[in-house]
């Protein structure tokens, strides 16, 4: 189990890589974001997006999964996010796009009224095949301490 | 068609409700955000989430579909998002909550560089059905200046 003790200021870690279909950016924006750029190339082609384009709630979705897969599969014993600053959506993710997810550790505090926990910031970066930054966004993570 | 100039700052809009399934909330979490007390009651119930508790990427996503429905069905302009701050999740929001959805017009302002769009930044913020506000941020969103 990794506890709040064990993360590292400064420390960059490269969660992983997630491929984005086009029969998932239409799935997902039908459901959620049905705005017709992330829908049909005609009226993404009328737009900045030039063709179909995955709805940046989406593109955040699929970077949570990549980093949750990560902090599941090493256990970390996080205890959710209460939130999110300065999300930019820098360029569009195109179905066929290949985005990769990394995170950097900004500081971390340890809780003044619940000594079992504390906080970190990381700053999360996903890029494309590229190497080209799509998203960015800073997020604030509790996470339980080490017992004992 | 709702242009850029149709905008009112100060304006308060309830964009409509969402209905919280406990069936939406794992898929979403298998998913996109696979961490246990997102998909297990008896993992929830070990930390402050107390029971199974939706993703706050998830709670984001039925937030813009909320919003996302009602632009589409008045036919706004939209050009999509640069961006989101200082998103905050809340309050947990849970299976069978039913969540509501209001945004506040915070500013407009003309593309320098553009002259066919504007940008206006909006309040969102997110209550359940007993009236707790469960999340809010601020968003940047891009829209078409009427033509002519």
């Amino acid at each position: 189990m990794i506890y709040f003790e064990d993360l590292e200021v400064g420390k960059q870690t490269v969660f992983g890589h997630y491929a984005v279909t086009r029969q998932e950016v239409i799935e997902f924006a039908t459901k959620y974001d049905p705005q017709p750029f992330h829908l049909s190339d005609e009226a993404a082609a009328k737009t900045h997006f030039g063709r179909i384009a995955a709805s940046g709630w989406h593109t955040a979705a699929m970077t949570m999964a990549v980093i949750a897969r990560a902090v599941v599969a090493e256990e970390q014993a996080g205890l959710g996010s209460p939130g999110i600053d300065e999300l930019r959506w820098l360029k569009p993710v195109y179905p066929g796009d290949r985005i990769t997810v990394s995170g950097t550790i900004i500081e971390k505090t340890p809780s003044r009224s619940k000594p079992d926990i504390g906080s970190f910031r990381t700053q999360t970066v996903v890029s494309n095949q590229d190497g080209v930054e799509v998203m960015r966004f800073t997020s604030i993570v509790l996470m339980r301490r080490r017992p004992g």
